[in-house]
């Protein structure tokens, strides 16, 4: 038996989220479905990150144990063919340790939120960014993302459901990228408008903690609360300080950091 | 009455292309008729370039005359509204001379086509970008881009269908741009493997061009053929000399420009 760390990109408009329900199409389902079909072996697939509905992955981690012994580049390609035509991709798969566990040995993870910012609907963009119209104040918006960088009690950030067992967390880093767009340069494909990233890295995270993050960075942009309103909300450790849960669509689950060897401790 | 100049963003996958066709949507029927639902006049809209189907669209141009007294933002506002729910949207809406003409007016046009170089299909670019396995030698292909350069018989390079009186065609530039993704910043949102655009403009192009001449400098990347085959093509006149034509999902039509006033000469 092998155990396969795989790298998967998905777009999470058509899934009910990572884990599998009852209610409607996983990633982590698809993934095990095409698993089965390529190899006969019903396999539990073990993710990083649990991915809410609509979200999107551009290098989620998973591992899988297989026994029909195949190269990492056979088992990605064949995995990939069995997915079809769902929008989920293997984009790397590589043999790991036994003991490698895509979840556990995570030492951080990073997610990027896109923000456009621009008064027309998006067309290519539709489900891929949050919209946001108005001018934007992104140095108030990173004043207020420097109150959240460090170890909090991030209850005020936690969707009502969060089923952690504590609110406490580390954010490493918040950062506020905005694409030069003056002349727009010919990556910025997505359209008129300026794109801005959201880009947020921790160890781990509590259930909508990066969309309610950004949704309250997005309210102090717009000059509806205060920069220091971040550190009141924190303190307050009471959800209806924060600010609002921005939609899933602009949300990426990015990548996610493993150490050279063994877990992380 | 007031003619306005809208730039317009779509994505092509929806549509059979710019024009109003029996079988099927157009963007033009399309904006035509949320025109018609805004300001009860049944106008025509006159487009920069005619894209075919599923050939999207980052800053096409047109014109249309509107009897109704509006404010150019109003416009913009009220014909994206009755658009919805289709993937278009105007970006911008201006007042013009009434002799701006979208197309007989156009200096230049601005064509994006978007290569993904990665082994795994597309999953959030699908339809939007075209998936090229393997090695490329993009030196090769800036080699074989230079030769496109300048005035010529473009017969090599056009659709069997192109409609075009003559196949003279002056191309003023190719570029071949290589996103750097190593690491990939956080605008490299599309994907694991490398985007490479290749931008091209011209003051008007034949059907299929910017898709033939992408197929063939793909060809060229791949090894299959050598830079030198692009002007042996261009000589022989003849469609089967040429590469392939690339699939419509990569192209964008970026671009306009126009002279501050009047006609171009």
């Amino acid at each position: 038996m092998t155990r396969y760390k795989l790298t998967i990109e998905y777009d999470g408009r058509d899934f009910v989220g990572w884990q599998r329900q009852d209610n409607g199409s996983s990633i982590q389902g698809a993934l095990e479905d095409a698993i089965y079909k390529f190899c006969g072996e019903p396999r539990s697939v073990q993710g990083a990150g649990r991915t809410d509905a609509g979200v999107h992955a551009l290098g989620q981690v998973a591992h899988v144990d297989i026994d029909r012994p195949s190269r990492p580049d056979i088992v990605r390609d064949a995995v990939n063919y069995h997915l079809r035509p769902a929008s989920i991709a293997v984009v790397a798969a590589e043999a790991v340790p036994g003991s490698f566990n895509a979840r556990t040995w995570a030492l951080q993870r990073r997610y990027l939120y896109r923000i456009i910012n621009r008064r027309a609907p998006l067309v290519t963009q539709n489900g891929r960014a949050w919209r946001v119209q108005g001018e934007l104040d992104l140095a108030a918006m990173r004043v207020g993302a420097s109150a959240l960088i460090g170890h909090h009690d991030f209850t005020s950030f936690r969707a009502a459901q969060c089923q952690a067992n504590s609110p406490l967390r580390t954010i490493d880093a918040v950062r506020i990228i905005a694409e030069d767009t003056d002349p727009p340069g010919p990556f910025a494909i997505a359209r008129a408008g300026t794109e801005i990233i959201v880009e947020v890295k921790a160890r781990s995270f509590l259930q909508n903690q990066v969309r309610i993050i950004v949704g309250t960075l997005v309210e102090i942009a717009q000059g509806k609360r205060d920069p220091d309103s971040v550190a009141r909300a924190l303190a307050a450790r009471d959800r209806s300080t924060a600010g609002v849960t921005a939609p899933a669509d602009g949300l990426y689950f990015a990548d996610v950091t493993y150490p050279a060897s063994g877990p992380a401790t």
